[in-house]
């Protein structure tokens, strides 16, 4: 295992410099910023190369390059490393010179979304904040808080009552049949990934992992020593022969999905995928992690089932969360887990946090016994799909090769283009025009990334919707016509 | 009834290995040897217990531990079996065949408390419940679901207005200087005890760790791959040069210490120790992490200042908890980190739980401004101190060679035994009558443990303790007089 890991981004157009030099310069300038501390072992090219999606040539070819200018040194059978004192005196990191031993750790690299500007309307992932059902909330609140405090350290696997509504929720909501004590309450879907990843994961271990996909989820599984093989996704969802095909020994201990609307190309998973993935991963003996993120938001069309039914409850651990439906504010999201998986979580859980806090609990519980959050979700899904109308009018007749990906549900949709309108080149252009949004290439490993822009609807008004979409519409087509 | 009578011989003086240990691995041995063949149904364990002469914590553990790796399972409502195949022919490993390969983990084994029974009168680090400050939290409470909900994912390091008030509250009460920018809140100590072992250690990297100790940040340290080091404590506190005797290169990556008053032995560590500590940690590059869980209980002479001060502050990372002023069932803590660590704090932070509930900070942020806390702290050092004071005296005059440890402050005391007093079968006496009472060497990896008692009187009304004293003090008389 490398010490380290490496966060780089390469730019494959055929304007950008050679990738060899991309790689070595973001190598050189991690090392001088002291993302890579002295002493750090680097991937091997091998890992790099499978990890960057590029020929070993190029990984070689770069750490060469270093080896030569003398930021990384070889050691004979253990692997390369930064040399010490690689970083020249005035440094610019200020901890350069006197960095503790203890902060030399590999983990810290962020590798995570930048905390959303509240400005910008395009924000991915967001419910709308004004609509928070703030009077069914508070009365909630207002009965909770008079509750006694009960003694002791909350229960690891959650407020039983709110366990009890969840599984309501879940049957009438997903058509899920889960038992309260199936389900274990966490502090929403980062802590539910991050368990699971501690519970199941030792370093080395494979991670099927859609691509693009979610890079939070990627940060939690690479953090505990995973190792990501790129699973890529279509209009139909995962395509599952990137997983099937592999040979003998390489299957995955776990696969992360998001089927009902994956993130961030928003399709769903096709009825014979579901089924292949389901079938190979019982035989192959992977655990499928299903994270059903945004699923309460389906426009049209019904709501798909999730992986996880009674068939599959032995390979399928699925993760729901509050902070789509209600807020992200709330931390709050559940796991229905196979029993010795869920044992596990339980035991980790309590070296975690001992337990989900318990105020939150006892609202939400109170909440969702109160029948309110049904309604909310109907209204929500009616000014969901009101503001995705909004942005597909707003962009107007889409230019020759371009469509639209993930409209039937959801918080964001992804508009797809055709080669000639090159998404990081727009997103550019409208970020100089003051709409800032994201390009696929954002979430995607693999090399060339699928040219499309990731479009969150569902925090902002409709006028700035308009707005925003205009500026976007502008970009395009002075781009179709140059 | 069992299917299987296990035949077990626990060997109890102080230089023999844990009962836990000894235990599980007679199990793991019978059913190695088919003695306890496949499917066979363990005793309960209380049965176990009861049979044994042992406590309920010794029995549980040891199943916890046989449960994760393998040899156990555990079916909902009928019992603990032994696993059908778990003696694999050839294999060391003898999960191989029988568990899913992403159950194979090697971070499941608990080592951890198990879930408090709160009939027990002598139950360790909980507050009383009764007395949680119900009129002005709910005031509070009121206030803050009143506010609205803000956008987005809470703030990784916490409430701006928490942060403040938490730093006002560290002046006034512990007389700690510290910038709101340099707090950090968390879900609790569990979590920043996490945050700080993911954000500093490596596999193999050494913990000094007082000895005995609080077993839950031990648990949480090797969970990150963490190499205990431990370090006597006596009646001054954590003996420093049982890490400053220590060769060349094996000073510890981190410390961790109770200061204010040592769990479980309720000793200060003494200013000179202070100073040796801190002074080798600063030579040594050691990161001192000060667990500062219930000093705000101080009855006797002054309250201690924390290690970390503004002279020590690059060395120091210093934790505080509401777990013990007002609740567990908070999940409310605090880091106050040297700024290189916090900003990887709080990086590891998002990928652990994006951030802390918001609904909690905001309540105790006016909470702590209302100005309350302050006596709700005054009211229950008067009503711990009578708790402390009738613990003493229900248990009279202590015969030759035992002591009180720890009086002077918290939640629990320790009462130190002469060797013809064997705490072990003091706790298995009280624990047939009804009385639960935990043992030093429950809390410690050495051998021979120090002999003594640990008994928690915070969470238990007087009548309980002066009940339950009498019984220990029975025990205790029958046993000297034998």
């Amino acid at each position: 295992m490398p010490d380290s890991t490496l966060t780089v981004q390469l730019e494959r157009s055929r304007s950008a410099p050679p990738l060899i030099d991309q790689l070595a310069s973001q190598i050189r300038g991690a090392i001088e910023d002291g993302e890579l501390p002295a002493s750090a072992r680097l991937p091997s090219t091998r890992a790099l190369a499978r990890q960057l999606g590029v020929s070993r040539t190029v990984t070689s070819e770069a750490y060469a390059t270093l080896l030569a200018e003398g930021y990384l040194e070889s050691r004979r059978g253990s692997g390369t490393f930064v040399v010490e004192r690689a970083v020249a005196a005035p440094a610019l990191d200020p901890r350069a010179e006197s960095t503790s031993r203890w902060l030399q750790h590999p983990a810290a690299p962020a590798d995570v979304d930048p905390p959303s500007d509240p400005r910008v309307p395009f924000r991915i992932c967001e419910p709308d904040a004004d609509s928070f059902p703030d009077s069914a909330w508070r009365t909630a609140a207002r009965a909770a808080i008079n509750e006694a405090v009960e003694e002791g350290y909350p229960p690891p696997e959650g407020d039983a009552d709110l366990r009890q509504k969840i599984a309501t929720f879940l049957l009438q909501e997903r058509g899920l049949t889960v038992a309260p004590d199936e389900l274990m309450v966490t502090s929403g879907t980062a802590q539910s990934l991050d368990l699971i990843a501690r519970a199941t994961l030792r370093p080395g271990d494979l991670v099927g992992f859609e691509d693009p996909g979610y890079r939070l989820a990627r940060q939690i599984f690479t953090d505990r020593g995973g190792v990501i093989v790129p699973v890529p996704v279509d209009a139909c969802g995962a395509v599952p022969e990137a997983l099937m095909d592999r040979g003998g020994d390489a299957a995955p201990m776990v696969v992360y999905l998001t089927p009902s609307h994956q993130f961030p190309l928003g399709s769903a998973l096709s009825f014979r995928r579901r089924q292949a993935l389901l079938d190979w991963a019982g035989r192959r003996d992977v655990l499928v992690i299903e994270d059903d993120y945004d699923s309460e938001f389906r426009f049209d069309g019904p709501v798909l089932p999730p992986l996880r039914t009674s068939s599959s409850r032995e390979s399928v651990v699925y993760l729901g969360t509050f902070s789509k439906s209600l807020s992200p504010r709330l931390r709050l999201g559940y796991v229905i887990a196979p029993a010795p998986l869920r044992e596990t979580l339980l035991r980790l859980k309590v070296r975690s946090d001992q337990g989900t806090h318990w105020l939150s609990q006892r609202i939400l519980a109170r909440y969702l016994g109160g029948g309110g959050f049904t309604r909310h979700l109907r209204r929500m899904r009616r000014l969901y799909r009101r503001r995705r109308d909004v942005l597909v009018q707003s962009l107007g007749p889409l230019p020759a090769g371009a469509s639209w990906s993930g409209l039937a549900a959801g918080l964001h949709a992804t508009l797809l283009l055709p080669p000639e309108l090159p998404a990081d080149e727009l997103a550019a252009a409208a970020e100089r025009e003051g709409v800032v949004v994201a390009s696929v290439a954002d979430y995607q490993l693999s090399r060339p990334a699928q040219n499309g822009l990731v479009i969150g609807y569902g925090a902002s008004p409709e006028d700035q919707i308009k707005a925003a979409g205009r500026v976007l519409r502008d970009v395009i087509e002075t781009r179709s016509f140059r």
